[in-house]
């Protein structure tokens, strides 16, 4: 690549690539910070600093960065076969293995792996798929998706709007308001009028009625799926009370309506475990939707891994000549496969789900901590997925006014202590690589919690505290 | 990777890997083709037999398979910085430089590039874009978005509304009636009735009439943007009448409806330039979506590469705390931009459109020389973007039944004797790495013509022809 200065890419990124998530009203004068380099659990900007990533670069670099071993899988399979179209009765080794390793990993029979790119085309193929499938067996009027509200499902059309954020629709439009919906959240903190006082089981019953009541009063012939993070990401890391995602499961199956766990983040290993679903919540899902940590982020990769029932359905063999037409060039592209397969040996060979279970544990512990300090409501979340929301008062649990830039002050102090975390609304993200260790996970903790008291002086002296 | 037999990796196939436009009628008895190598214009499958790579990969393996000094750049950008997520104000090297660089490369003001994944993504990414631009200008009924009949846009939910071919429907549902709008193909073999016996001047007014006419029905104050191939790929690469796509967008200009040049396939030298629109049309479009090619297919990448008309609106600051919120994690990712900056040097290097310009414009004349033969309907398209269409009657252009499965006999007698076509109804579609030379084009044109021969014997003796 010809060399240029920090001065110069800053200037071209500023001049030419759009990001997702700018804020404009400071872009075009502030630009962005260039990340040049990154190795294990560090990242390194231009200034020639460095931080800890405490957030694997969007919770997805799961093995940490630059290893050595996945250049060169991926460098051996650009010269071994790079790309060729695996449409029809075309297919390559990576995808091949990879898929049969996807079935193992999955839990019960879900077998069939349908490849996208990532999480967002994961989820809209899977919606397109679930159509297809009742209108295969027969059911043409059982289409409706529902979602929730805070949910995180991606950025195609059809997922931004499964998608349940509200900060996420400003100026952008609604597509499918006939047969996207969506439901409360399962958010212990904030609790839906009427559900303040409940016990955990109490609220998971709470909103399971509310789920089946919605159902109802859709039809249930009208509904094919529910869709949901095991633990909510970029909602707010919303852990849902004692035995919801069974529950609902379990009105799922009343009602013949597909549950789709969307695992991108929770899955491959941030939370202990290759799959969440059944491992942690005893929940035996009908597609997972993989993406992130199934490479690492290495290279873009996602899968949507479908039940041999659906299976069934879709694979029957159509009218002459028709086909199952839907999918990308790159559904299964070989360099993307080959670095999920070498990710996923590095993670059995270093055991790294087991030791998420011990460090991760540890960390979670670590970060609750926190919550001794006046402006934490609310430390939450499990091993490696974590979230802090800060509160102008505690006992009403009222949120600082926007003016007071919150999190954006959070994030400041810790990047000037050399630590990444992720900024959403009043809460900080932190999701670290699975292969951080005890001492990274003082450090950050230690970090996290002198940005906090550093902040809590800022707001004094700004007069929102 | 663990090593395993050719029978075992067609079985973890079967078994496991869903593949886009499956025929299902078959693929359970019959398995894939497992494709294990590439170099330069050849693919290997694993019984050791190789192809000329007629169709580089799925139009888009441009320089050719197996480059060593792309796996290089790719593993050192994965040793560098494989990932981090450039959401906000943070950013990384090669998608700033690459985004600068497409800039230079797109004509006009397209200045601003919006990463993907590939085609689907980047053409979803700019219906979402162009809504969000009308919302923001005052335009909230400016929404509709007209494509073509036969067209191929993708294969997210709105990508593959906006397809327009007709075989891709089977058993999908359709999404957003209200918006989605088709107007009629530009198909100088099978034109529409009145249209017959027009001069392609001519034929291109009458096509240019009925888009104006659905303009008007429609409303044009509803109508934001308009979305053509220069040639169009998948729907039989059908090339437009003379001065077809200037002309429309003197339309779009006069209703100020949005141009979209969909340069997927056409893009990266395959017509001998960087983008087609401009260099081959004389036609400036608002927005050119671009994929394949850009990296050659060796990792996924595809981009929406905006003017400075569009950027100035959208990129004017929102609300407190508004934020731009679309996009992808995987938007301008550093792998994936580090091949297309290798990709690009390498095309500039070898000068390839120049190739191009000349062994396509050879290619071109011997494909065409295949007229002569009685099944050869039409051979059209330009320099390595080509398609023949197959009839059973030249004079009445009678399709072949499909039980005479036409272009499957023409692709297995291309495969036995060492050519990869693709076969998509009742055509023969060619796309050759940019690579190919002079030998291999007769190669490939001599093969097709025995191919074509011998399947006439076929139909002979089964009583098609």
């Amino acid at each position: 690549m010809k060399s240029y200065s920090p001065e110069q890419i800053w200037e071209m990124d500023k001049n030419h690539f759009i990001h997702p998530y700018t804020d404009f009203a400071t872009f075009k004068d502030e630009g962005s910070q260039v990340v040049t380099g990154a190795k294990g659990t560090s990242i390194t900007d231009s200034s020639g600093k460095s931080y800890l990533d405490g957030i694997a670069g969007l919770w997805c670099v799961n093995i940490g960065h630059g290893r050595e071993e996945m250049a060169n899988a991926i460098a051996d399979q650009v010269m071994q076969m790079e790309y060729f179209n695996p449409f029809g009765h075309s297919t390559n080794t990576p995808g091949s293995i990879l898929a049969a390793k996807l079935a193992e990993l999955a839990p019960g029979d879900l077998n069939h792996v349908f490849y996208t790119c990532g999480g967002s085309t994961a989820i809209d193929s899977t919606i397109r798929l679930i159509h297809f499938y009742n209108n295969v067996r027969g059911k043409p009027d059982k289409k409706k998706i529902i979602s929730r509200n805070d949910a995180y499902h991606g950025s195609t059309y059809v997922a931004a709007n499964l998608t349940g954020i509200h900060a996420t629709k400003y100026s952008f439009d609604r597509i499918a308001n006939d047969w996207i919906n969506h439901v409360s959240a399962a958010n212990l903190y904030r609790r839906p009028l009427g559900a303040e006082n409940l016990s955990e089981a109490e609220y998971t019953q709470f909103l399971v009625n509310e789920f089946e009541n919605r159902i109802i009063q859709l039809g249930a012939d009208s509904v094919a799926a529910f869709i949901a993070e095991p633990i909510m990401g970029a909602g707010g890391v919303l852990v849902a009370p004692e035995g919801y995602h069974k529950a609902m499961k379990a009105i799922c199956e009343k009602y013949d309506i597909l549950y789709i766990a969307d695992e991108v983040v929770t899955g491959f290993g941030r939370l202990g475990h290759f799959f969440a679903s059944k491992a942690i919540y005893d929940m035996q899902p009908d597609i997972i939707i993989s993406a992130k940590g199934i490479t690492s982020g290495y290279i873009p990769l996602g899968a949507a891994i479908i039940s041999e029932k659906i299976y069934q359905v879709i694979s029957k063999p159509q009218c002459e000549g028709g086909l199952f037409s839907m999918g990308f060039t790159y559904t299964g592209h070989p360099v993307a496969c080959s670095a999920a397969l070498k990710n996923i040996e590095i993670m059995e060979r270093e055991n790294i789900c087991e030791h998420v279970q011990q460090v991760g544990a540890y960390f979670q512990e670590q970060i609750c901590s926190l919550a001794d300090l006046p402006i934490v409501g609310d430390c939450r979340g499990s091993h490696l997925m974590m979230g802090v929301e800060f509160v102008a008062d505690k006992t009403n649990k009222t949120p600082f006014p926007m003016e007071a830039e919150i999190s954006k002050r959070l994030f400041e102090h810790c990047a000037k202590l050399g630590l990444i975390v992720r900024p959403i609304g009043n809460i900080i993200v932190m999701s670290p690589p699975l292969t951080i260790s005890r001492e990274e996970s003082d450090f950050a903790t230690k970090t996290f919690r002198t940005s906090i008291e550093k902040t809590m002086d800022d707001l004094k002296r700004d007069g929102f505290l």
